[in-house]
Formats: structure tokens, C-alpha cells, sequence
């Protein structure tokens, strides 16, 4: 067995790190409130910047403020990229994003140790702005490193706060002299925590993420007429709460039909909203997520259908909004496979899954090879204070992190 | 034909009396704002007053604020009461109540035209606060004159504006000196507009009215738990907006399977209410309405049964609170019949149904044999400034209550 097959990374270390990183808008119970662009967020970026000079390796930082550490290979190649990032959402937790950011740094850390050399080099990555709490979209960074969006339009977006994105970059000094994107990137690895409980279910401790659903905000506004309560016949009535209700219990029949589908109706508000009038109006959301781009559009098709089915049997107007519509990503099958080896290799109990939640690795699944690796999140919390992993789960995850990238540096 | 038989009320008499009383608390629209106990309440009592006096009636105004108008039978009998109330919601029409005191007005004015003499007293009430809006209970008036409320207990009743009944009867001078109660009654009979569709979609005239639905208002508080609409699968989720969507569509069953059943749900407020969070509680109100005590409370216990069946199902605390619980309350037969033969002899189209809604005869019925004679609601709208009912059924229904106050007043 060759010396790099025997390396483990440092799990306390790693832990420590974490630690300090989450010293930087560290909020009551543990949590972190760092929100895209915001001195808490450079802070941890210089933290993170300081740690990769410590480490020796090369800095760049583009236009939109994506930090990146670069550890030469043998030959001047494409980089082997992880990463992640170090914004968090306005209550979140010390998990998501710097888990992947410093067990990125937690690797390189471990082959400068042992003094392995690699024929790509390898890179670590902080994106800008993954969350999206701030300033809209999320995924920001990766997005304009992809080239999906300028740093001119991503500068001019305008935040919750009132503030743009491009104040606050240049007031926080983010911009760095790289253009997004010149980098050239052989592939990308992002060690993540799951944000939800299947793993913990499941007794698993790597989760080898497949894809990333796809993602579809369906808005509903539904117009019936108030009526009496008491005084209205149920067959004369315009109810739109009653169409609302049986939109409800239909995104719940999707999710059990249709293969890999979630349907949530998260969000409903009713007019007048009183005890004994009939709701002349309600406005609700369905959040649609598969993972398979067909089954993602037949379910919208099937509950707009049966949305203005019901709702014209009711004698109810229905009108309809797409908010967002993200297609599914599939990551590269031979990265998976990459992923699955590495986890089996180093005995870890594991299972291919599919993410619910949105990343910067399908933004890179553009750009070039991709894949994530999930670690179990306790009770599924995420974007919470409550938010946790444990250690030993972290540290298997960068090993797992370690043995994909070494795979496919040399 | 004795006289009487031939005997019709003045049409458009009647209607200025209902435009002159609608300039007391006129708002925009052609509406009412006339809550219980205020000025504009007390002006157009001053104006019903002034009007009683001036066709000779006797005045009796008791504690609370009831007005009576009674006219001199041949014997000193109890009375042949008709009548309803005067106070409107914030925004109301200018015919719920309205129609019922003036109604009745007009049918003594009728008689004494005609100089028709009867053996028992023939009066008129203008009961207070029926509506309820600015203080609880409704029917305040009524149920102080059949002695359920003290009139002590109602005056410490604090109203949505921190005011209380007492204070407000001083200020405005409403008490009088009769006691609550003491005028002996021998039969009821209100006419009122409908409030609900029921008369216009079937093309009656007059509304044989042979009860009242009781009420119940049921709160469910439903306690789920947030959760990641991506990242949690559907069979892990204990989502309280799955359970409340089941509720409403289940109201809607039970008004469908429950013979003269109407169920409604007209609030509901989820929380955290955000698009891709599975909702941790949903608050939900469900108003049963039906005439039948018996089925009324089994559509109560079917529907907390299913609650907490589907709740305990997915994983979702149910608490319930009884918030209203009014007994249905069905008219004296022979009253009832009274009204269809006066509707059947004038020659109006006309049906027997039950009232959707509460109103002071319901009250009465306790008291005294009790009756209601509705005409039709335009478009079923009432509490609205929009309520309107046309001359000829107003007309109709004045007249039907002449001839029904004849048959018992001989």
C-alpha cells in the first residue's frame, strides 16, 4: 500500500478549526450570523485566507471576492478543486459550508504533512454569497465563476437591507484582482452536511450524493367570494379556502406517487381570515423538488391541472406564478463512483442519495466534473442554531474528501 | 272578507322610514355604521321612538336599552310582539334589523288607518345589541330581557374600543326605567332579510323560517415540526399544513355526509409560513352549523376524531378549544304555520328553511311561542354595505307579518 493510501486527516485539528472559524458572528446557542458580504463574513474570509498562506499556498481572489488556495502539483495542470463556503443564512448554525471549506484546508494540511506531492495541483475554495439570505441568488459566487452572471449585474443586486452587493464589496474590501472563471478546474469535490436526517436514519456515516433536485416555487393565488358561514349552502359557495385545502392534500399525493417527488405547501394566507366567512381569497406556495427533470414537469403539470380543475368546479379563479425554477443536476457518474470507492476503501458505512438542498457543486457541475460528499446532520436541524454534526462524522467525511481528490490529482 | 283579510301595509311608506332611519351612522356606499350603544345607535332609537309616539303607542324602555312601542289591545293581554334591532355591524347595510323594527311600525300604522281594533296588545321592539360587533355577547338584548344575562353582568362588558356597555348607556342616556323582562309576551314574530342566497337562487318571495341552526366554533392548534422542504423526505415529516389541508377538505366531507351539515373552515395561519419550510404549527378554526342538535354534535366528534386520527398519524400535537356553542333552536309549529298560511293566502311564492344565522327570535323562542319571516338577500350579501333587498319583498314580507300578527292578536 502506498504511503498516500494510509493517510487520515487530522480530526481534532480539523475540529479546532472549526471552532475558531465559527468564532466570526458567533450568535446565542452556539450558532452564526454571517451573512453574505458583511464584516463577519470578510473576517472569516481573512481567517480563511490566513490559514491557506499559513499553509503556503498560492491566493486568488476574483472580482466578486471567491477566495481560492492553490497547493502546486508536479505539472502545471488544471486544479483539483473542494471547497465550499463560510457565508451562513441569518440564524444558522457552524456546519454548513465551513465543513467543506476548512475540511478542504483539513486535506491539503494532511498532504503538506506528510509530504505528498501530487501531479495536479490542488485547490481549496470559499464562494461568496452560497446562501442567498442577503442578497438574491444564492449560489453567487459559484455562478459568477461559472459565467452564468456578471460581476457587474451580481455587483448591482440589492439586498434585504437595502444595501447592493457591490457597496458592500467595496466597502469590505471583498474584490480581489482575479478575473471569475480563469482559473482552470480539472474537477470539484464538496464535502457538505446533509441538512437533513437520512443518514442519521439510515445509521450511515458518508452520503454519496448523486445529484441535487431540481426545484420549482409554484405561487397560487386563489379568488372565490366571502360568504355567511351560517347562511351559505355549501353547493353555492366559492370557497377558496376549500380549493387551497385539497391543493394541500394533492402536493401530499404527488409526493407519494411520483417517483423521488416532494411536494410542500409551506406557505398559505387566507382573506378575510375569520371564523365564520367563507375565505374569498388564499394565497399559497408548492415547492416541487425531484431530482428527475421529466418527473419535476409532470408533477407541476398534474397539480396546475388539478389546481384549476377543482378550482373550476368551485367557481374559483386560480392564478399562477413560477417563482423559481431550477433543473436537476446529475453529478458525473465516474465522480460518484470515485466518491463511493473512497468511502468503501476506508470501511465507512455509506449511501448513494440525492440532495434536497441546493449547492455550489451543481453550479460547478457546469464547469467541470463534480460531486458532493454528505455527513449526517443530527435530527436533520439546518439553518438553525441547533445545527450539529459530530465529529467523527466530519472527520470521516475528509477523508473521504482526501482519497476522492488524490484519486483524480494524480 | 272581513277588512282585516284585505288589509295591506304602505309599500313606500315603509321604504322612506327605512331611508330616513339609514341617514343615522350612513357611511359610503349606501351603508351603516351604527355598532351597539354608540351615538349614532342612540339617534336612530330616538328617531324609532319619536316615530312609536307618534302613532299613539305606549313606550317602554327597560335597563338595558330595549325600546318597545306597544298599541292598546280591546283586552289587557299579553302582547303580539314583533320587532328586531337597529345596531349594524362597522360596515353594514341598511336592512338587516332595519326591516324587522320598521317593518313592524309600519304593519301598526296599517291598523291604524284601518282603525282595526284587536283583542290583544300588537307591539314593537328594537332590541338592543344584536349584532355583537362592538360588544360580546349578540343578541345582548334579547338575552337580558329573557333573563340569561343580568343586566349587571352586561354593563361590565368591555367592547373592542375599552369602553363598556355601562359606561356607554350612561353617556348616551339608553336605560329606561322598565325592567328587563317584565312585559308579558305572548308570541314573537321577526321578519328579517335572509342574509344568504337561498330565497333569490330559488326564486321565493318569502322565507318560512322553522328554526335556527346551532353554532359551534371549534380552534384546533396544530404542532408539527420545521423542517427542509428539500431535504426531508415526506414519510419523516410531521407537517401541521398537511394536517390542517386534510381538515378543511374533511369540513367540506362532513357538509356533504351530514344531513343539513355546514362546515367551515375561514382561518387558518400557519407558521414559520415561508415557501420551502414544512410548516411546524398550523391554527385553524372550523364553524359547525346545523339545526339538528343530534347531528350537530356528531359532526363535531367525527371531525375531532379525524383530527386527531390524521394528526396522530403524521406525528402532529392536536390541542382544541371550543370557542362558541349555541344550541339550535326550532320555531313553535303553530307560529311557523301561521306564517306559511299568511304567505300561502297572499299569494307569494315562498319555502320553509332554517336560518344560517342568529337573531334575537331565536332568544324569543325561550321566552314565548317565536317565529321568523325571511325576504330575500341580493346576492345573499349581508354585513356589507352592499346589502340590499328590494321593495316588493321588504313590501311582501311586511305584509305576511301583518296577517301572522292578526292571527295570534284575535
Amino acid at each position: 500500500m502506498p504511503t498516500s493510501k494510509r493517510l487520515r486527516i487530522n480530526g481534532p485539528r480539523l475540529q479546532r478549526n472549526l471552532e475558531d472559524l465559527a468564532r466570526f458572528g458567533a450568535i446565542a446557542g452556539g450558532g452564526v450570523c454571517r451573512p453574505a458580504f458583511g464584516r463577519a463574513d470578510k473576517e472569516a474570509r481573512d481567517f480563511l485566507e490566513d490559514r491557506m498562506r499559513a499553509l503556503g499556498l498560492a491566493i486568488h481572489i476574483d472580482s466578486i471576492g471567491n477566495l481560492f488556495g492553490i497547493r502546486n502539483g508536479r505539472e502545471s495542470k488544471p486544479v483539483v478543486l473542494c471547497g465550499s463556503h463560510a457565508d451562513t443564512v441569518g440564524t444558522g448554525g457552524r456546519f454548513d459550508g465551513s465543513v467543506g471549506v476548512l475540511g478542504g484546508l483539513e486535506v491539503l494540511e494532511t498532504l503538506n504533512e506528510a509530504g505528498v506531492a501530487t501531479r495536479h495541483p490542488l485547490g481549496v475554495v470559499s464562494f461568496v454569497n452560497e446562501e442567498g439570505a442577503r442578497f438574491t441568488p444564492d449560489m453567487m459566487g459559484s455562478l459568477v465563476f461559472r459565467g452564468d452572471l456578471s460581476v457587474e449585474a451580481a455587483r448591482r443586486m440589492v439586498g434585504i437591507d437595502g444595501t447592493t452587493v457591490g457597496g458592500n464589496i467595496d466597502e469590505n474590501c471583498y474584490a480581489g484582482p482575479s478575473t471569475p472563471g480563469e482559473l482552470p478546474v480539472r474537477c470539484y469535490v464538496e464535502l457538505h452536511i446533509e441538512q437533513g436526517p437520512v443518514l442519521e436514519r439510515d445509521n450511515r456515516t458518508i452520503g454519496v450524493v448523486e445529484g441535487v433536485q431540481g426545484i420549482k416555487w409554484i405561487s397560487f393565488t386563489l379568488r372565490g367570494a366571502t360568504a355567511h358561514a351560517g347562511a351559505m349552502p355549501i353547493h353555492l359557495r366559492h370557497d377558496a379556502a376549500y380549493v387551497a385545502g385539497a391543493t394541500i392534500q394533492y402536493a401530499r399525493q404527488l409526493s407519494l406517487q411520483v417517483d423521488g417527488q416532494r411536494a410542500t405547501v409551506g406557505s398559505l394566507v387566507l382573506s378575510p381570515n375569520l371564523v365564520n366567512v367563507v375565505a374569498e381569497e388564499a394565497r399559497l406556495t408548492v415547492d416541487l423538488r425531484n431530482a428527475d427533470p421529466g418527473r419535476l414537469s409532470a408533477a407541476e403539470e398534474r397539480l396546475s391541472l388539478f389546481v384549476n380543475d377543482i378550482a373550476g368546479t368551485e367557481g374559483v379563479r386560480v392564478e399562477r406564478e413560477v417563482r423559481v425554477d431550477v433543473a436537476p443536476v446529475m453529478f458525473d457518474p465516474s465522480m460518484v463512483d470515485a466518491v463511493e470507492n473512497a468511502a468503501k476503501t476506508l470501511g465507512y458505512s455509506y449511501m448513494r442519495m440525492i440532495s434536497g438542498a441546493g449547492h455550489d457543486a451543481q453550479v460547478m457541475a457546469g464547469v467541470c466534473p463534480a460531486a458532493m460528499i454528505f455527513v449526517p446532520s443530527r435530527g436533520g436541524i439546518s439553518h438553525n442554531v441547533a445545527e450539529y454534526s459530530a465529529p467523527e462524522h466530519i472527520e470521516a467525511g475528509a477523508n473521504v474528501l482526501l482519497h476522492t481528490l488524490l484519486r483524480f490529482a494524480d
